[in-house]
């Protein structure tokens, strides 16, 4: 890099630290936010097996598998940074975590390796063929619903 | 399983499937809230490597390590089906996008794999010690940035 390329990176690196380090600020509330955009992530791809499983959208192999990889890789990321403790339900707004989450996270971690194990089946399951990933859906959606009916407060 | 226990599985897997069918009824703003969720878990985990970067927070270096592993996962993450044309600022509401990114996807993936292998050396960084922490999130900060300066509208 010529000098004012490393100059021009490390404006932008400071420039983004600096906002970084905002976002820091409120940390309990941050945290529930980084937790609800994995979620939404898990939702999202989700939601291209589950149109597809539902005839909502046509079945494409390709797609389909792209989905369940990063189903794979979200539950490979390590969340211990997001759920800290003091920010269940009623604590932080939008919270919707019990206070049981953390005094229950040997069960939560035996819940997250089923998950894992769910989308490692529907990564097989998705780009074989319609009926295989639909049979791979009931498992998937029974992991991410065993998990919130234990440790997410009802609407 | 028990019967008892499929159906039960099958019936958390149907109401999944129906929440997550409402969410994909408007597919342009379904796919800019999972971006933003993307990025906004970039910047959860560059958050941490940046509080410790600046002396915010202490540095510590498995949660540095579970931070960069973090970011090695998101960059994996296939997110074609986040960036659909049509979903550029002005076209769906709280899109950034510049329309100029569907035109440039070459070097959009050009610029990804800068931040895969910046992202690649803070793993390694990040569990070594604090001074190659720092060094390492200027090169990260400007692979963000670049894809920012090139792709997003200004606030």
């Amino acid at each position: 890099m010529t000098r004012t390329a490393n100059i021009t990176a490390l404006s932008i690196g400071s420039v983004l630290i600096a906002t970084l380090a905002l976002a820091q600020s409120d940390p309990l509330a941050s945290a529930v936010a980084a937790r609800q955009a994995h979620m939404d992530l898990y939702a999202f791809n989700l939601g291209v097996l589950g149109g597809m499983a539902q005839g909502a959208l046509a079945y494409d192999a390709g797609a389909a598998t792209a989905a369940a990889d990063n189903l794979v890789a979200l539950a490979s990321i390590n969340q211990t940074t997001y759920w800290l403790p003091g920010t269940e339900s009623g604590a932080v707004e939008g919270s919707r975590a019990k206070a049981e989450l953390w005094s229950g996270i040997d069960d939560l971690m035996a819940k997250n390796a089923v998950l894992v194990a769910a989308a490692a089946a529907m990564q097989v399951a998705a780009g074989t063929d319609l009926v295989s990933l639909q049979a791979a859906m009931g498992p998937l959606g029974g992991a991410c619903g065993a998990c919130h009916m234990s440790y997410r407060v009802s609407n």
